[in-house]
């Protein structure tokens, strides 16, 4: 049993955070810090937490954390990165739901999030925590940038025809991503009221999002190409629901790839990950049908013989944060891959 | 054509007069004020009203308002109060959509609204704007208090059993209303927010609401019996939709009214207003079939022989607030009642 | 490791029978009948189930129901009773969470279900599984009739004060219920279309609903009074939402019950209950704290001396119907009462 | 005034047109039919008509169509063919909502619908309704096919770029579309029940959609380009919405293209068009803001130099389908073309 910290406990990630680690088989939470709340039970604030912790809100007190095996951040981005470096120092591992941890580009994380790195040095040294695609440099990092929710759709519906050489035109890639609005998080904003989201449908971010600088450097990595993936589009769009993400994604074949067995591709790649589902062909994968669960689903469509249609759907809040948070948790402790996270989606 | 003046046009009240008044033929908006928009095209805000305005956002001015023939107050609790005797003084009318002259007990309203009435005396002159039943005194009124929308429902639902004599018994009415999130108003607020409300259901204000001293107020007034309503129960509760009301009323009935013919009764007290509707008996009002209107629905219920359901529905931002300040201010310049409020529901 | 049958596996509480059992630790589901989908992988009409189960819908064959432990009914009213007999007979118990095993009076059940009783026999030796207030005689029942989802709520809600004597009249109580749209089930009808609820408010069932007999025959059960029940007020509404349950249940108290604390009672009445949660005095129960968790919350609030107003939150699906017929097996076959239903719910 | 007939009042169209036509200044419903509802009042089944018309649904009548001026019929797809000759010998122009009156090809029509066409003739003669972009052959027409509701959307999101020649590759168009559930008509189906939709994303249609062949075709006419668009993608949507619909439509600018100023050119195009609002750089049209208003909105975004990213919303019931079937009307009978469509989005 490890004993875990959360930073910022009273947005949506950090109440998923407790949903799944109240319940995790090898860890106890220790320490709940907020900025606000000080003295406050949890169950309080969230009252779905009744009858499963007495967990009090603290203040941030470094020490309490350093006792800590692992520290999550699910704060704003800015705060993982001025007491990482102290924490990996008394042997307490990292994990950052926010994005200090994910660009290693540090101009683009200054461009897109205003804000000077406060440790550079052990940023190199951390870890992008894509489980599937990075397992084994997870399982030995102290610092984890764990993704955001659009580029895990990306990279998880990409990465088997990108690695595969040859048969897509990395050029060509437009992301077309649907998200809940739950993904603008937990915070008295007016875009966000009800009355202004419910029965709507909009895009946003369309002239430049925070996520298309993490997208093109997460390609580049896969696929060991650079400068091919600057000019691709991203565009989200705000769905009237609570959780969900649906990433359509569209790409040009190459010869080699309209003749390439993309669905056979897709299966053999995913063939031993349990929260990465290939569909069969003809799927339409469902939000609905990860609303709670540590699960990406994929199906691969094409409607033209050298066009490529990707669907990829996560619940935001697990797959796209707190869940694969704690999947990189576990393999960073060499707990089962799963542990805490058998959970299956709530339908209807 | 009259000069209209609006002042608060960025709540949903006021885009909701704009959306009536804009198609008016008898009314011209000439004013409209925001403490922090001023200079915005109103259209830059709300972009539904593209195409039919080029009306700018000014600062409050009381000479600008002076020179409109009517002023409405989309604003919070307190603001029209400061500003209606000078108005009145200058001819110029005042409806009210806050809470400033619904009460004529000025300790009920110092309690629940926390402010001394800043012009107790033209309160008195004021007329509570509940079109159907104030309908003469309205028409010689400078100063309107536009009903709550919860007060509305009420009303209008229990005022054929109340003026009748000895048909219910008044103390034990219950009124289990329900409210779309849009009541709540536009302003950033956490406990508003999409993730918050959408697929969830709560009461609020079960230990008091500011609508409780209102209804009472207002059935004293309609029954002419004073003091047999301070304890009738109000609880109202949040529904996961945008707009419509829909309230319950349990009232027992006297001997006397569970022989009477109820569902005649109500007929005939509302035959000739085009704003209420009595439906057939066995009707279930929905609140979707009066989305925009300025519409109220009831349906009655004897499920007991001496027990009244009473289910009334309306659009909460319509006969519940701007639809009937619009009704009130066509009564008070003599143009046809339903002037620039002929609009059907929006259904789906 | 018990074996489970469920017959009728297409609809919303078979599908949240399997979501909770095919992670339970001492239950193993093998046998899942269908009437229209014999051959059918069930992950391919639910795909939340993917990874999960390999589980095929057969047609109902009782020999295969006969040799599971527990069958479960998932179906429509009238289908249980027909093989209830047989399945006792081989020592297999049965969990109905349609109406067939709810109502002792039989006429009241052909009244309001139009079918005569297969069984009655067996009806008189079945348990009503409202599991925290019958708890020892589920313990040795062979046949279950799982409560009603509405009831459900009135019943947790009422027991503590109907089971102390004399604080409350009991004629006197007004249920006013709404309730998410699953509730209706998983059928193609057209008053169940998204576009006919969403944002959308209504009551319904108003002069006479089937589960007022089943309330009422309850109420009766829990405070041994007979007679006294027959003309409360149960009016249901439906809530634009997909899971969730709110009861607001108006009582009139007596003297005693005036001067009574309550809140007091309540908390020690359901001190060891885990899965009844009697909330903090001002707090509103909200029904998303329960999504997807076998949970009920109640609150209580006196707003008059002499009037109490109960609050109780449920998922409809859950403690409403699956979640209670798990808890009543694990009851039944001497597990922990909470296998396999630990999960937290889901917020937001 | 003239004299309007509805075949097919019992659908989502059906209510729509009802709810424009029976304000509209020059026209008057006289006959409504039905295939199951005959004799019922319309205002039973959509209560949201009560009090503004008396009409009854009757069976169809081919003599009492004849003696209307014009015959919209909101009727599944191959209705309207079996009647628009004898209504056009008799003087009567028709309106056909579904497809029959879309497609001048054939071979499409028969493949994408199953049908062979009755009146082939009649066929060549039609117009295809799209208001702005054949506004002189719709003054002319005897029989309208009202375009489908995503073609709408593309064709006034394309028509400039396209008319323009040499600024786009007409290959390159990918067409994400998302639409509320009410696209898909009022009929009881599994599939469109509430809770199936709700708090809910998924793609639909991706391996082919019946309103492909007829952008295709309509983009052929447009542009004067044959055969550069039979492999463009289009990939509906289905959004957990009753009204709206929000196209992302994406296109490769030639070098010309690139430099072209095409906000300018847009606004030019739709300077005199009052249906269609050509919104700010930088703007981002939500579907709310057109909510039962007969208006679509479009704004460009260059995210990258050679990449034009169009986004168009609509409400699909009203400029998709009743609202710009009652434009071509007006347009038919020399009415003002905004008469009966003048009112404003109902937001929120």
């Amino acid at each position: 049993m490890i004993s875990v910290g959360i930073v910022g406990g009273t947005g949506y990630t950090g109440v998923e955070l407790l949903r799944i680690l109240l319940r995790h088989p090898n860890a106890e939470v220790k320490v709940l810090t907020s900025r606000t709340e000080n003295g406050r039970r949890v169950d309080d604030m969230f009252p779905s937490l009744r009858g499963h912790t007495e967990l009090k809100y603290s203040d941030l007190d470094i020490n309490a954390l350093k006792a800590c095996d692992v520290v999550f951040f699910a704060t704003p981005h800015g705060v993982a990165m001025k007491h990482a470096e102290e924490l990996v120092a008394a042997n307490t591992k990292v994990i950052d739901l926010a994005a200090d941890f994910r660009l290693q580009n540090l101009a683009q994380f200054e461009k897109w999030y205003g804000l000077d790195h406060a440790c550079p040095e052990l940023l190199k040294d951390s870890v992008y925590g894509l489980s599937e695609l990075n397992r084994d440099k997870i399982k030995q990092a102290n610092v984890i940038g764990n993704p955001g929710c659009y580029p895990t759709t990306v990279q998880l519906g990409l990465a088997p025809v990108l690695k595969a050489e040859g048969l897509v035109k990395p050029e060509s890639i437009i992301i077309d991503a649907k998200s809940g609005v739950s993904g603008a998080g937990r915070k008295a904003s007016l875009g966000m009221i009800y009355s202004e989201n419910a029965d709507n449908f909009k895009a946003y971010g369309v002239a430049g999002h925070r996520h298309h600088p993490e997208i093109v450097e997460a390609l580049e990595n896969i696929s060991g190409q650079k400068d091919v993936f600057n000019e691709i589009l991203f565009v989200p769009h705000l769905v009237p629901m609570i959780r969900g993400m649906l990433s359509t994604i569209y790409i040009d074949l190459t010869d080699a790839g309209a003749e390439a067995d993309l669905q056979s591709l897709y299966e053999a790649f995913y063939a031993n990950e349990q929260f990465v589902d290939v569909m069969p062909a003809g799927s339409s994968p469902e939000t609905r049908t990860v609303r709670g669960a540590n699960q990406l689903r994929i199906a691969l469509y094409k409607p033209q013989p050298k066009k490529l249609v990707i669907l990829a759907v996560q619940d935001n809040l697990v797959k796209g944060a707190a869940g694969q948070a704690v999947q990189n948790m576990n393999l960073m402790f060499n707990f089962a891959e799963d542990a805490g996270l058998q959970g299956i989606g709530l339908l209807p």
